[in-house]
């Protein structure tokens, strides 16, 4: 079974090259595909917070590796792929929870948007605090270790 | 630009007809592929929560509409695709952050999926509590009125 997707906006920012951390400080431009009509975006505004599935078009590792040291730190144990969110996976698909700060016609500002300028969006859509995750989740300690730094501002 | 993908897993449930909501009683199998190995879901019991992406093969609107009254109640405003989680939205994408409650060789067992029998997934990634959106967002009216019963348990 073969799905064919097509981009139904673009990435544009400050960030030219693919890197692990220090997203916290990057503010992405979400622009809407020419092919879809700038009232998709109504009403979005009353949201404070959007789920963001792009595509890491920049990806290319091949084959995939199915089980892995996450960042290949040897520090962190070996776990599948998919007890993981390294961006080598199958099918390339990012999800990003990001901060709605602007709507203009046919685009949008959002904060914490992890993704590089000119990555294709698939899909966008309104957190709904009824789809959010509990309060109290368990993760691995190395998840903690891991995401030290990821979300705090780049130093000069 | 066109992006193909492929299934890596499917869903096994109870669920075998579309419905908006009582999603709350329904536990779901996820069995991956069979070009899967198995040890992609290795620690994956590390984790409480995982984000699903999937496919809604059974959403057949088209053309797609690109405003529309959520679930076309009169009561509720007009708002574009990407201010709403209708299914019937450009490439058909659902995410879901389900309950992780047992892990067998090449499958897992989820509760609170809200899709139905043979659904394709296309990722299965692990909530990294740094991810999670905060405890405070903001949403209009609407969502809470339209997510009234969707995690209630079936009524016999």
């Amino acid at each position: 079974m073969e799905i064919t997707l097509q981009p139904i906006a673009w990435v544009k920012n400050s960030r030219q090259h693919i890197t692990d951390d220090y997203w916290g400080d990057v503010v992405s431009e979400i622009i809407l595909d020419e092919r879809i009509p700038a009232n998709a975006f109504d009403g979005i505004n009353g949201f404070s917070h959007l789920e963001i599935i792009y595509y890491f078009d920049r990806a290319k590792e091949d084959p995939i590796k199915y089980l892995r040291r996450p960042r290949g730190n040897p520090d962190f144990p070996e776990v599948g792929i998919f007890a993981q969110r390294n961006k080598d996976r199958p099918n390339h698909l990012g999800i990003c929870t990001v901060e709605l700060i602007w709507q203009r016609e046919g685009s949008i500002g959002v904060k914490f948007l992890d993704a590089v300028d000119g990555t294709p969006i698939l899909d966008i859509k309104p957190v709904y605090r009824e789809f959010s995750p509990p309060t109290k989740t368990k993760q691995p300690d190395w998840v903690s270790k891991l995401m030290e730094v990821y979300w705090d501002k780049k130093k000069e």
